[in-house]
Parts: C-alpha cells; sequence; structure tokens
C-alpha cells in the first residue's frame, strides 16, 4: 500500500456539473461543529427544527417529512420499497437514466414494472399516462420531475390528475429541482416525493430529504409483508423521528447539521426569491451559449433552471473541453449519460453554484477553451447575450 | 411551523456512549473543505488512499474494502443482502440487540434464518456453533465481534475454523470493534466484514466501511438473482470504486474527507499503540468503576476495552444519573437496550474518546452525581484505582 498521505488539499472548484453543487461557507463551517449524539436533547430539536425546515421546502405540512440517511438513490429506494408489495404493478415513465434506474429499484422491490416510454428530452404528456394506466390495477406511477440526465423539467399537475383519478399513488423524484424549481407536494397532490442534498439545497452529498402525505403513510404502516430494506424502513425511521425518539440507527450527525444550516439558508432567502434567481441565472447561461452557436437538448418550454443540457458542436472533442476547464479554471461540468455520452453537456447552476459571477466566468471560460479547440466563434457573444439577460 | 432558527451552537460534548465518539480536530477541519465533484479526478486519489487505509484497519489484503454510503447498519444491511440469495439458509449468533438486528435483515432478504441463542452478556462457545451446523447446507453464519448492547468481544479464530469446515461463509459485524481492538481480517478468515465510520475510528456517523475477500466478492458476481437492494449492491458499487470509475451513486464527498482523515490518524498513530492505548484506558476505568462498586455486566476475559458495561446500582435512577452527567458535566454515557433498559449503563471509551483525562474526567464525574444521589461510596476510591493503573 501507499505509505505516503499528502494533506487533504483539493483544489478549489466552481461545481457547475449534474452535482454536487458548492456549499455556502455557512455549511461548511456547520460541518466542522463538533459531535453531540444521536438521541442528545439538543440533536432532537436540531430534528424538529430541520423537519419544519424541509416541510418549507417541499411546501407540505406532511408529517412524515425527514432525511434519509443515504444519498438521493437512497432516497429513491426508500420512496419505491417502502410503498411497494411484491406483485403490485407500478408505471414508470422513462424519459432518462433516473427513470430507468426506477424501473430497476421497483423491479427489485417485487413490483410488476409496466414502463411509459418517452423520447429522452421531451416531457410525458397526461395522455400517455392515461393510456398505460387503463387497464387499471396500478398501484404507483414513478416519475422524475427534474430528469438530470436530459435537462427537462416534466410538468405535474394534469398528471397528478390522471393518476389520482385511477386511484394511484403518485411518486416523484426531485432530486434535481427541490430548492430551486417550485415543488409543491400539497397543492399539486403528490403523495410520495424524495430529493438529494447535494443538488439546489447545495449541501454535501449524503442525505435524501423525503416526504409521504398521511394516505401514503397509512399504507406503508398497512403493508402485509416487512419492507424489504431494514436500513431503510420508514414505518421504523419514522419512530427515531417522531415522538418516540426510538433508536433505530445512527443518525449522519454532522450532515444533519449541514442540512439544517443548508435550509436555513434557503429559508432566509425565501422560495420565491431563490426560484427568480435560478430562473434568471439559467436564462443568461442559455441566452450566452445560444449566442455562441450552442442548441439545448431538452424540449423547448420544458427547461430546466437547474440544469442546462446542450448539444456538444460537431468536431469538438467532449472530454478534452471539459478537462480543460478543470484544469485551466477548475470549473466542472458534466458530460452525458449512456446514450448521451459524448453527446451533450450538463452545466448545473444550482443553490450556491447559480450566481450571475458564475455564469460570466464559465461563458467567458468555455469560449476561451473552444476557440483553442478551433471551434469558430464569435469573441465575447456569449458573455455579450448574458448581460444584455442582467441588464 | 417554527419561523426563528438560532445559530447552530450546541453544547461541547464529552461522547462517552455506544456512539458516536468524539471527533478529532483535524477530521472536523476536514469536513469544512470545499467539495469537489465525485468523478472529479483528485477525488479518485483520495478514494483510492481510503481503500488503501481501510485494508491497514482491517488488516486485509482484499481488493473488494470501500465505505459504504450509509451508517454502520447499512453496513450490516449491504453484507447480507449481496451475500444471501431467497432461500438460502443463515446461522445467526444472537447474543445482544445486533444479533437480534441481524435476523432481522437476513429474513428480509428472504434467507431461512437459523438462531444460535446465547444469554446476553456471554459469548459463543465454537462448539454451539458446531452444533447448529450439523444438519449442513447452511451458507452464511453472521455474528458479531464486539456486541455493542453487552459489552462483549466475540474470540473468532475457533469459530472460523468450525464455520469454513462446514463450507460456509463467515460475516462478522465488527461496528464497536474497528480501530479499537484488532480485527485481522485475513488471518482469521473472515470472509465479509463490515464496521461503522462513528465507533472507535472517530468519524462522523454516516459511513460504514465493509470489506469481502476474493471468495465472497466472486459469489457475490455469480449470483442468480439480483441484490434486492440498488443503493448497496456491490456488484455495481465496486465498479465505482474500482478502475472503471463507473457512476453509481454521488460518493458522500465531505463523509470521505473525514474518513479519510481519521484513518490517517490511525495509520500515524499505528495500530498496536492504539490497541494498548485502547487496553490501558479500558483497565483504568473498570478498576475505577469497580472501587466505587460498580460490576461489570460481561462475561469476564471476554470484556470490550471500547465498550464498558456495568451494571446500575441498586437504588439508583438510571435516567436520572445519565441525565445529571449530560446536563452538569456535558458527558454522554449510553443506557441499556431491549432487555436491559435501565438495568446498565454502557460507557464508551472509542477512538479520540478513549483518553486517560476522559476516564479521570469521567470517574470523578459519576462519583459527584451517584454521591448526591445517595449512593454510598468511599469518596475518591474510583479515580485512586484508575491512576494505581495508569502508575
Amino acid at each position: 500500500m501507499k505509505t505516503h498521505f499528502s494533506d487533504l488539499k483539493p483544489s478549489p472548484r466552481i461545481l457547475l456539473g449534474p452535482g454536487p453543487s458548492n456549499v455556502h461557507p455557512r455549511v461548511l463551517r456547520a460541518m466542522a461543529t463538533p459531535l453531540v449524539g444521536h438521541l442528545d436533547p439538543e440533536f432532537l430539536v436540531i430534528m424538529d427544527e430541520t423537519k419544519d425546515l424541509l416541510r418549507y421546502v417541499f411546501q407540505t405540512e406532511n408529517e412524515l417529512t425527514i432525511p434519509v440517511s443515504g444519498t438521493g438513490s437512497a432516497g429513491m429506494e426508500a420512496s419505491l420499497c417502502n410503498i411497494i408489495e411484491p406483485g403490485d404493478k407500478v408505471a414508470v415513465v422513462v424519459k432518462g437514466v433516473f427513470g430507468e434506474r426506477m424501473c430497476d429499484v421497483a423491479g427489485r422491490c417485487g413490483a410488476q414494472v409496466k414502463r411509459i416510454e418517452v423520447e429522452w428530452g421531451r416531457v410525458v404528456e397526461p395522455d400517455q399516462v392515461k393510456a398505460a394506466l387503463k387497464d387499471g390495477d396500478v398501484r404507483v406511477v414513478a416519475l422524475v420531475h427534474a430528469e438530470t440526465s436530459t435537462g427537462v423539467l416534466q410538468p405535474l399537475e394534469e398528471v397528478s390528475q390522471v393518476v389520482h383519478e385511477h386511484g394511484a399513488f403518485l411518486l416523484v423524484d426531485t432530486v434535481t429541482s427541490l430548492g430551486g424549481h417550485p415543488v409543491k407536494v400539497d397543492e399539486w397532490g403528490i403523495d410520495i416525493c424524495y430529493s438529494g442534498s447535494q443538488k439546489c439545497l447545495s449541501c454535501p452529498p449524503g442525505l435524501a430529504p423525503i416526504t409521504f402525505n398521511d394516505k401514503a403513510a397509512e399504507a406503508m404502516r398497512n403493508r402485509k409483508s416487512k419492507v424489504q430494506s431494514w436500513y431503510l424502513d420508514m414505518t421504523m425511521v419514522e419512530k427515531y423521528w417522531g415522538q418516540e425518539r426510538a433508536y433505530h440507527h445512527t443518525a449522519p450527525i454532522t450532515m444533519n447539521y449541514a442540512l439544517r444550516e443548508a435550509l436555513l439558508l434557503i429559508y432566509e432567502e425565501g422560495l420565491e426569491t431563490r426560484f427568480e434567481r435560478h430562473r434568471l441565472n439559467h436564462q443568461a447561461l442559455l441566452a450566452g451559449l445560444q449566442a455562441m452557436g450552442l442548441e439545448p437538448f431538452a424540449q423547448a418550454g420544458h427547461r430546466l433552471w437547474t440544469l442546462n443540457a446542450v448539444r456538444v458542436p460537431e468536431g469538438v472533442e467532449d472530454a478534452k473541453v471539459r478537462r480543460r476547464l478543470l484544469d485551466e479554471f477548475s470549473i466542472e461540468i458534466g458530460g452525458g449519460l449512456g446514450p448521451l455520452k459524448g453527446r451533450i453537456w450538463r452545466i448545473g447552476l444550482m443553490g450556491y453554484s447559480s450566481s450571475k459571477r458564475n455564469v460570466l466566468l464559465f461563458l467567458g471560460a468555455l469560449e476561451t477553451v473552444l476557440r483553442q479547440e478551433g471551434y469558430q466563434l464569435e469573441a465575447g457573444a456569449g458573455v455579450a447575450a448574458a448581460t444584455d439577460v442582467y441588464s
């Protein structure tokens, strides 16, 4: 094995990929706070405050609103494995990597998975969902609000109506939207909703906020079979986060400190102000990219503010450009996943990373690299278009 | 909801419970380090170093040695769900809460669970394991090395021999021993071993180090059924931690910074020195407690250095004493779990918490509280006995 280990001194990255996003200094400071025990009366107050603040960002009154002790994918698994019993029919909208992942997870929970296929880069139409539900008997409809692999924002209100007319539960992934786009759990009738800490909440990765409405929580409590995951069994976890304070597993104390601070920053900024910031920076970035000749990948009218997917221009080497941005500017952006590998860039503007200064810097950096790589563009066009939006 | 949230300023606790333990300032500082992405070349170096350092503490050459992105219980579930296929016979030694938990988890994985019952506070004898295996056909034998609920250290070498003579896998929980007691994965022939970050490694809770030997890893790769947990599926996770670097889920970056720093502190101290420190402080604490008239709960000769279980003296109110230690001295110790609730105290001396100064302070604090609660003891006897050990 290696015998010499240097000090921990990573480069100061500007994180404009699909997550994690940059973390506010107050959140970093919270992470350095000495620990208390997971049953300490002082930690119980922090837990209650975190639940309150999570309800604020999810725009819900749901009692069962907590952070799962794992990353966003653990939130996905917790959502699915608690509501699904073996043999249940589950319809999953597949329009990117994360819908695909939901199928895999639901299948492992013993569900009969019915796929609702949509071209990557597009939203699902309510009629497609209706058609998939017409045989009846579907227990859960699962879909992704903000598809991180394509940059598409899925409207939910009409889909929710269709799902509930058919008596199914609506389960929504808001990993890349919560804290950046409105997520109105109660108003939109979402029964189960989860997210991740490291995207628009701008907390380090490691926790997955989740919320279940009373109908979903009741269904879980009345299950015939045990939840197949002990670690993610919400009927036990809720006893620790509820009045009983019954020990289940040791909560990740420090991560919870960080999440509370990140949520507090959102509360202080205010949801509407925060959404407007995300919208404006997205608009400026996209104007800049388009002025440089780059084309957005996602369907017009349904583009995420938080993750901007654009096609890699002809003749430009995807990986090389990303590597130069990292090496020369310490800026991270994402490449494409699965069938989109090498074909798109994914530029995140999430939470603390969504700022005017990041937009302008990134456009300048990308221009520099692209010109050196021989891509023809009008010098300064990107930044000019962005400042037009800001002016 | 609450509308005013104060600054995060928890009391500076001395953590002498069953975990989390106190965290070294260098680890806290690592937690405050700005993030890089989970596929950043600099993070890949940190991952490799973490794997090297984990192999050092597990005393193994196993390639598949990584931190699971969850707490110790996620490590338990990852160990069991990756090796068990539905219908497999799994023998679990039950001699405390965590053996009981293993039965629950294994059952949820579809195992036929065979319980090997041992009185709480005692170790399992190799003959008991042999008797349980005589019908043959048991695929996995699972047991806890350091039972956090009783304070018992389980010898493993003879048990390992018996298990392997019967062709089964040996799966061991070292949550409360790794980094405090020797855990010789290779020498003892442990096939699958997991731990938690927040005990003797003195890192905040949130990661579960795990190691699989080649035989176990090969068995996992040749499974007939998918691992029921997507999140904990090691056949996928190992591709991210291995040479392929394939994205699976977003690693908890900051927790990994912290774990690397905590492991580095162990590497710098040296395992033997560290074990000796844990042994000595345990001996001093126990001498002190016994001089105060408190009786150890665990079987003589098999007491943990890292977690000292003692009976609550007659006439003393368990919860009140613990609450006074917390309120007046900011010291946390643990109460009993399950059938031991109200009957024992669990005093942890783990990792950074295992120090002479904590032992002396704790004995003084406990004496103060017990005398005020009307418990008769010779003033200063506890501290005197401990200093005898140190002298």
